[in-house]
């Protein structure tokens, strides 16, 4: 048998990681159960909190936690590890360092898809939580890219944080008017796409229905790269 | 620290799997991220099929592959297993012989929390696949605990089967009004409660919103008997 298993370092969130691996499932084509590919996942919640440490170094480190996940995974005999959290891969270099098997990166994915699908693009807009537009991570990735970013302004920064953990994180109702202006602002600045780069941004499209090839969605993106690495395609 | 992990033995089906880890982590009393259940999730899709082992021995085993998922996840250092999938049990035996590390049994757990939930409770209802049926299991782990069972009429299975293959997995709109009728058919039996012991049946329960506490839903019941084992608390 030459499957390949897929590997996921969760527990970044817990819910996060589990509405990844639904979304693999989904988008793998596949007519009975053992067509799907096989997943080895680890929900450690106890990994410590990314952003804390991101924004304050003398908060716990999660990395040794996160390394010792992926050699887990690679024990496990995965042949590929994935992280579904934008804000995680502030520490990805670290983490591939410590394992052999490859890691798919959220971000290069992400803006690679975005570069692929969007014609004439030359500016994507970014939304994200404050951690991962603090780290730079996405911005840099955009630019190696030979591309220019957005983000939003500080107020709508503010008021994305609060749809994010107000509102979805909290199980809420979404304003989704504030949402689309606040994507409204990024494409007025002169964004040619808008990435989603935080799973509760993903979890607003899927509930609103936001198909439109200029917003592209970060968990998406690893799914669609995670099932084309494991051999397998893309359901229509 | 002393947080005991849980080692979910799923790909039995995929999708079963994810929303069974997706039910604990929403049944799991948690402030934050960090205070879920840490877990091992394998879902190796690939196992042979049950229902068709159950149903015709010279069809490929799934017994081997799934005692090998089981010593990986006592490998990776889980201190239950657990396997959300009703079908499945049929090889609980086999499966626990593999290893030390404690399984827990949907089986017991569904008809036990029946017996304490339940006032007066002298017969129960069983929907479940045919291959369920077929197997056994439930009607046994009923007898055991003193219970008599109901199951229902060979037209009724029929139709309960048509509801489970072309409607919930087939992504179809449910024919509530009928899946209602099979209920009260097994009620007008004598059957003070009715288990619902397949994952599409649960989906049944959770889209239309169907919390009656003699409707025994037995992903619920498994979730709670490994919420409660991690030493964690039910969310009220």
């Amino acid at each position: 048998m030459n499957e390949k298993t897929l590997g996921i370092l969760g527990g970044v969130g817990p819910l996060a990681t589990i509405y990844f691996a639904d979304l693999v499932i989904k988008m793998t084509e596949a007519k009975s159960d053992q067509e799907h590919i096989p997943m080895v996942i680890l929900n450690h919640a106890s990994i410590p909190d990314r952003t804390a440490y991101i924004l304050d170094r003398t908060k716990p480190n999660p990395v040794p936690v996160m390394a010792a996940d992926a050699k887990q995974l690679q024990n496990d005999g995965c042949d590929f590890i994935v992280i579904p959290c934008n804000t995680a891969h502030f520490f990805f270099d670290e983490i591939q360092k410590s394992v052999k098997v490859p890691l798919i990166n959220i971000l290069e994915e992400t803006v690679a898809y975005a570069q692929k699908t969007v014609p004439n693009l030359k500016t994507i807009g970014i939304l994200a939580t404050e951690g991962t537009i603090a780290s730079g991570a996405y911005q840099n990735v955009i630019q190696s890219h030979g591309l220019e970013y957005r983000i939003p302004s500080a107020e709508d920064q503010e008021s994305l944080m609060d749809i994010i953990y107000n509102q979805v994180k909290a199980g809420e109702k979404v304003d989704i008017c504030e949402f689309l202006r606040i994507v409204g602002e990024l494409k007025k600045a002169g964004s040619d796409a808008v990435i989603l780069g935080c799973t509760e941004l993903s979890i607003i499209k899927k509930d609103f229905n936001l198909n439109k090839p200029d917003i592209v969605d970060s968990m998406e993106c690893l799914a669609r790269a995670s099932i084309l690495a494991c051999g397998k395609n893309i359901k229509a």
